[in-house]
Order: structure tokens, then sequence, then C-alpha cells
């Protein structure tokens, strides 16, 4: 219990290399940007798309708690191989928080069993995310609302399947809503979407969005326990067939 | 709301072709006798795996407002095209009715995005169902339980999402408990996972199992709304960086 | 199954008749346009709080499928042991639906077990109910959303449990969203809690509204079954320290 | 974070002082035998019904992060007044473990908002909890399932409210099922109920039952954050009615 949580912050990291606007918000990329606001009570990691096998080979897989995942423009490059590899390691335990455009990510869609469609408006507009959990630990330290001055907006409906548990439901100055944290247990593992975090906006440098995915990571970190098993088994009691016989 | 509901039921219909046992309880079918349990207020159609494209034609699916589903051991056969296809209607409204061995169907797993695994024993053993969701309609005229005589065990870890509604919980002669009636919500479309139904025992001739079926059609029906659209949006409301400029 | 449904909608009916702009909305009272908005294939029935028994007895309820709830001003003088029998009859089966200000009722309270408090301001303000549970039979016939000129503003933090389904979400023209459309089962009973309805604004002679309200009450109307039993109960299967005296 | 949670373990003890057998095998009673289980990671005090306010001071539930509840033949002697006492807490974010018969105290009937009623059984059979939730907190080192030599039975229905998460479902010799690990939200508290615990039986000694105790104590404590308001509210955007003013 006391041993630091392995987070990988996995970031498509293409717009930051290509667009100047992107840039000057996350000379790092965004990847970045989240790991520093995680704080020094975990152990972090990062991995981008590029690299070999996306920098998710099965040991680095195996050796991670928690896979945070933002990607937007890329979704089609991550190959098959590794979302298998991912989807595996999430069945059996890793935490998986998916950010933002994540929704459209691989990973996500074969999860929820979805398309994961929404509507979206870039627009420079507010949101505020209002908490529906008020006693999930994924909210701790948090007001009633977050504020974000400039985002990105995503509309219901959102296809999704109903979410195990409704975190915060963003409000839009256009006039819309959206579920913009929401749980899901598939599985050993435990998910997160969390909406904000457009590439336009500094949204990863707001302490408020850094302390959820930061109480996130805690809440999605592995449960120790052994496999579930499956297949062909002996009954536990005695059946009434075989005592006949 | 008078018009008949349109079912259509699909059985890969393999093994009361070639196992004479299966043949001596469903000699038309298992699709034969589940229909056959559906009554006369309902409109029902016939599809199997040996058909083109299954039976499961565009315009059939088109034409059906709830799917129900059987197979168990030619799930690789049906042609990933139709799984496609079966997928979006589901998304679109029609309702899905996934019983027994059909867990492992593809379009099962699509839609949950889990492995859909379990452990399982064919032993003759009883298998009794307890409703857990006193009001639901698909339990109306269901008393507190529905007993089985024989029935093949299947026992938790059953590795599905956890479902929006549990309806059933089943308990085994030989030690096990399942959760064995299960909804879901994707898309538009209503989903329900059955479990009873091996095909060596003659569970679709059973009044209850029958009434459970039944029940479900209606509540699985499609809901007459406007498709849910997705996509770039203009704001409802006026902007503040519109009324700016 | 063809026979009609019995609604009993209940109202307070005090706005109505000390207050002239409530008045002149609803001159026969908010119970008497929720009850034209039903439409005729119901059969509907009318009780107020300065009734006997508040126009609850015992008969009544009994012949009741499903209650309608509004009050507002008077929730105190609803008497408990009215409440009380109200609660049974949820217990048992009746659907309920509460409606706007019905959310501080005695007979909410009881059965959500919370404070049901929220946040509230009478601000003559744009709400927007989206429909966030696409293939409910609550929302047949209801579009994305459902817009409302001017409405009271209910927001969140709305202390209630955790719904069952979550229907509706609110966008209100001020800046908060709030859970408008929840459904809850306790018992046998249907319950479905629906927000909007401030006696000052017309809300109840809306097509949507009533749409959703008449939905609603197929939706909540009782499941047909046994009563489920309760106590001591002798063992379905023979035990083992029975078997060994 | 590093601070130690505090428990109290609020036990009627009633069983203890005057059944033999039941003194015979807790006795110091439940309370102390469910608190050596606790380790030493946790704050551990006890109260009992007998004492002033039933030992539930203000002060004291204002110094406890959760309260675990046995109690069985004396739940009408519990005052109101003190049960209203830890409703407010359990609203304000204390956790709440409610363990076996404790689901017909005042306490936690009117948190779930119906009667808690269910089936029961005293024949010595044996219990297996299955675990029905595998990446969850409560069940970390916990295996598939626990087995319980002897105990009463519980069998559905259980009328409560369709838990927040189901973790546990009982199988019993004698052929029913039940809920046996259910979570709930109300208000900022985190409720778990937990069935097995027959004051006739050495379960509270039971290494695996210890350690799912020891878990949800994790599980329930409080969030820290800022308590929600209520009541009327300014507009936190600037609304139509006003601009044209």
């Amino acid at each position: 219990m006391n041993e630091k949580k392995r987070v990988l912050i996995w970031n498509e990291y293409r717009h930051e290399q290509i667009n100047e606007k992107v840039k000057a918000i996350y000379p790092k990329g965004i990847h970045h940007a989240i790991g520093e606001g995680l704080g020094s009570e975990l152990e972090i990691g990062y991995a981008t798309l590029e690299e070999v096998e996306h920098g998710l080979s099965e040991e680095r897989l195996n050796e991670t708690d928690v896979l945070i995942w933002w990607g937007h423009k890329a979704h089609r490059e991550v190959m098959d191989e590794i979302v298998e590899r991912v989807y595996k390691r999430v069945l059996a335990g890793m935490g998986l928080i998916v950010l933002h455009s994540g929704h459209f990510s691989k990973i996500f869609k074969k999860l929820m069993g979805t398309t994961c469609n929404l509507k979206w408006r870039e627009a420079d507009e507010k949101e505020r995310l209002w908490v529906v959990a008020p006693g999930h630990p994924i909210v701790e330290g948090i007001g009633e609302y977050i504020e974000l001055e400039q985002e990105e907006m995503y509309g219901e409906s959102f296809e999704i399947p109903t979410p195990d548990e409704l975190i915060f439901v963003s409000w839009f100055e256009g006039g819309e809503v959206f579920r913009s944290g929401c749980t899901y247990q598939r599985g050993q593992g435990k998910i997160f979407y969390f909406r904000p975090g457009h590439e336009t906006y500094p949204t990863y440098y707001n302490d408020q969005i850094r302390a959820v995915i930061r109480n996130t990571v805690h809440w999605a970190a592995p449960t120790t326990r052994p496999a579930p098993s499956f297949g062909n088994r002996k009954p536990l009691e005695k059946l009434k067939s075989q005592q006949e016989v």
C-alpha cells in the first residue's frame, strides 16, 4: 500500500509538434503538463505514438498501475495489436483514464461497445463542471464545480453505455450539457472518462483539473487479488445426480 | 402502439441437426420452440446461420423490432460484416435478447466490451433463478423464482460490465451463483442477457422461461423518437466571444 | 394489458386559490392541466390536500396504478398516516411520479432516504432538458431536448440517492445543471422524479412535458406478479445438518 | 492521508450478556471481535446501546470517520434522536457499515427508504459469498468466494433499493441466494451492507470476513471537500431577463 503507484501517460503528441499555438501552451507536450500536475507521490512515466510499439510494450504495461490516454487526430494510427494488449491489461486490473478526445480512441470504443460519438464546437466558450457524486474519492478536495473560462464544447447525446458512476456534468455557455466524468468497471479494471483538455487551451495547468486526475489515479489503481478463473469446473457441492450413481 | 411487434429469432441451428439427443428435444430447432412460446401477440420470423447473410439482410433487420440470439458452437462462422450490421441496428434502437451460450457470440462481446467469460459444467443439475428486481416488466407474472430441474451450470465470475439492471440471480446445486438476467442499454437499443437454455434440456418449453422471453420482447422493443445527432454544432445560445465581435 | 391504467393526480391546490397569477394560468388547478394532458387512453382521477384523508383513502389508493404528486408550500400539512399509506402502496407496486417542488414532499424524502435539498432561483430563465437515456420509454417521441422559455431554476447539488436511471439533465441560463428526470425502484414500485412545473409558468400545457408524463404513467404502472414474501422459511433443499440426524 | 482513520464500532451488546452460547463465542462482545480484526492501522473505538446516548454523542460522531453497526433484538430501543444524529453525520460524509441483522436497524431503514425485509432461517447451513465486483477495493485480497461452514440464511427478496454497487452474492445450502454486499451513497456518505455475522457463529473471527470489513473502512472513509450548499442562489451567468432591464 505504501509503494508509489506507477502511472504511464500516453500522448499521441502530434498537435504540439505541428501547431504553433498548441506548442506555445504545451512546449514539452500535453503528457508532460499532465505529469507535472500529478505531484511527487506517484511514479510517472511517458509514452507516445511515435515510439516503438507506441511505447506500450508488454513489459511496460505490466509495470503500469494506471494508464492515462490522450489522443485526437491519429487514433487510426494506433496499431490494433497494441490496443488488444492494453485491453487485456485493463481487464486484468490496470486503471485507465481516458481524456477529452480520447473518447474516439480505439481502446475506449472497444471497452465501451458503442460509437462514443458526441456533439462538439470550438468557440472559446465557458465550461462549468458540476460535481454530482459528492462523496466520491475522485472529487476529493474539489468544490461544487470547476470553471474553465475557455474550452471546446462536447454535448449530448454522448453515445456511451450508462456510466457505472456519473461524477461530473458539464454546463456549456452555448446551451449544452455533457456527462463529463464517467466511471466504468471492465473485468478487474477501473476506467474514468474525463472530458476537459482541448489542445488549444491550458486546461492541464488548472489546479482542480490536475487534482481530479491525481485523485483518479489513486482510485483507478489495481485491486490486488487473485485473477478470476474461467472454464469447466467440478461442483463444490455433491450433486444428486452423483449421489444416485 | 397497437401494431404487432416484430421478432426475429436467430439460431445457429447446428446441434439440432447433428446431435440425436438435441434433435429429439427440439425437432424443428430451438428457434421454433422459442417462437411457439411467444404467443400470438407478436409477429415472429426465423433466421439461421446457414441462410444467405445468415438470414440477416439489411432489409430483414430494418423490419425487426427485437432480435433473439441463440448460438454456441459456431460463433466464429458468423461473418464480421453481419455482426457489424446487427451492432448498428442495436445502437439505432432494435432490441436484442441474447440467450445462454450466446454470451460468447461476437455481437454480445462487441456490445459489452469484455470477454464475457464464465465458469461452466454440464452435470444435469438444478438451477433456481431468483428474481431480484421485483417490479421490472421482464418479470411480469413470474413468482419469486423459476426452478429448472436440469440445466448446465454457469458460474461467476462472469466477465461482463456491471449490468444496468440485474433481474435474476441463479442458484446452482453445485454451489455457484450467476447473474442470469442482465439488462444493458447501448445507443438507443435495449439488451437482455438471459442465461438458461442449454440445448440438451427442454428449457424453452418451460412456461415461465417462455413468459420471461415474451415479456422481454415487449420491454426491448424500440422507443420511437428522432435518432440522436452527432458532430459539429452551432451554439444554441449567444456566446460572449460572439457578442464581443 | 388492454384495460385502461388508472392515474390519480394529487395536488396541494393552494397557490391556485390564493395567487392571482397562478390562478390565471391554472384556473382549474395544476392537477387538471396535468390530467388534460394525459389524453384519453388513461382513466384519470383527482385528489387534493383539503379533501378528507387528502383524497387518498385506502380504497382510492388500492384502485390507483400510478399516483402523480404536486406539492409545494403545504408539505407539512400532509398527515404522516397518509404518507405511510402511500409509502406502502408504492412498495406494493403503485407507480409514483413526483413533480417539481414535490422533491420536498414527505413521501419523496421517505422513499429516498435523503434530504432532497437543492439550489433554486425564480428568475424567469430558460431551461433546456437534455435526454441522456436515448432508448428509454419515458422519452418516447421526445427530441434531443425540451426547451422551456421560462422556469424556476433548480441546481446541483441535489441531495438524492444516485438515480437507478438518469433520463434528463437540465441546462439553465444562469449557469447551473440539474438531474431533472430520475427513476428509482422501491419494493415493487417504480418512481420518477421530474423537475419542471413551477406554478407561475404554463409548463404543464407544454406538449412535450405532457408527453413525458404520459409516457411515464405507462412505464410506472404496476407489474402484475405475486407479492414477495418475507420471514422465516424452510429450506428448499435438504441440508447436511438434517441428513445427519 | 497518513492519519489513522477513526472507526467506531457500535454493538447492541445484548445476546452476549444473556445467551451462554453467544457469550462463549464472543466473551467481550461482537464489537471487540470485530475491532480485533481491524488491525493496527486504524484508530478503533467502541460504543454500545446501554451507554449514555448509546455512546453516540454529537462529539463522538464528529470524531468518527466510519461507524460500524451491529444490532438485532433491540432495534426499537435505539432513540429516534440518536438515529437522526447518525443520519445527519452520514449525509455529511461519515461512512457506515451495517452488519447482518442491522438490516432492520432504524438507521439503515431510514437511509434506504424501504422495509429492508428478507427471508431467514437458522439451520447451521453453509454460505458461500461470491465476488461479483472483481476490481472493487472492498474485495482487495479476497479470492473468488468466501465460504462459511455455518451461518444463518438470509434470502431474496431483500426489500432494498437497487444497490449502487453489488459486491457479493451469497449461495446458501438450502437453495436461496442473497445480495450480501451492497454499497450505497447517501449525501456525502458511503454505506456498505454486509450480510454475514449471526451471533451464534464465530463469523467475525474469519480472516476473510475481517479483511472485507477492514477494506470497507478504507473505502467508506470520508472524502474531504467543502460541504454542498443548498437554497436560493444568484445566477452565475447574466440572464437575458436582467439584461433587458
